[in-house]
């Protein structure tokens, strides 16, 4: 592993691979669908939020089950978005890399 | 670095850090605007297939614009998503752990 | 009701409306609640197809239980657009007129 | 017209159709297109908000611009889930009643 690297996904990577051969789900994993699929996810990341003012949002790690339920979520989004990247072949670490040049050349640091 | 992690975030958590303390913009980073930022995201992810067919959709990394701006658009939805697990407390390699789990348990392979 | 309208949405607004002051929820119905319950539905709407062909999206109205639910979420995401149109004093006459030029415009036919 | 609908789309549902029927469109307003295209607008509707306060949110009619670009979003969501509808024959107004009649059993007032 390269401890230069912004993100090392290498396992997570090889465990959906693995999750979706030994399930014969790469047919459905398309980018179409996963996209939907993060979509649907989102959705559920969005409800847990959608009636809580600020206050009750930054409280949400003092109720255990809304917290394990937002853990659940993020993950969920999480893991189809590195199966989208994997699926179409989109290098995560290069991503994130570009990504976060081009936000501090757009959004210069006072 | 943990070579038993499933997903090691902690260079990409610190540059986050970083970039939101140098520009005073953890008072933005709310979990209900970072929840809305990552939407907004998610729907500039979609838009890059809405109209392809599948079979376009499994060639984007052919198109070397389109490949890169979908890298973007990955990237700064992931960037939402850890961003939002860090303000929170989420602990992603617990979350996903716990996730890839639930998932096998409630998909059995054959 | 005025026959020249693209939309007459008068009684749905009203019973939102009565819906919502019934109850005493205009205090949650703040724009970004309602565009975080709105990502929720979508998300729900989006869950439905995810892993069909387009051969069986196409096909879901052979599937009572499926269509019902198709229409379920599809009311759902309207009730909280409408509802948000509400809220932001956004006219949808006003609003669809006007888009529905700009992309006449935009995409002339040929 | 019958006065007693909650919604009346006819006129918008004959706009929709003749657009995508004078352009050749039908072919790409699959469901699952469609609620891609969806997803796509709902991002530009949170991204208005994304970084307001609910104060900020609340005052968005004081910005000429911005209340424009906010009716033009709600349009464009609008749109598109009326042709969803419209594509896979969910009737809009049985839907809508439906939801309406649920949502008041679930939620009853006090």
């Amino acid at each position: 592993m390269n401890r230069d690297k912004l993100l090392d996904a290498a396992r997570l990577l090889q465990a959906l691979q693995n999750f979706a051969d030994a399930r014969d789900w790469q047919r459905f994993h398309t980018p179409k669908n996963l996209v939907l699929a993060l979509t649907g996810e989102v959705g559920e990341l969005a409800e847990i939020f959608q009636w809580k003012t600020d206050a009750e949002a930054a409280a949400i790690a003092d109720d255990p089950a809304e917290f394990e339920h937002l853990g659940e979520e993020i993950a969920d989004v999480l893991l189809y978005l590195v199966r989208l990247a994997q699926v179409t072949g989109v290098d995560l670490e290069h991503a994130l890399a570009d990504k976060l040049r081009k936000n501090a050349e757009k959004y210069p640091a006072p």
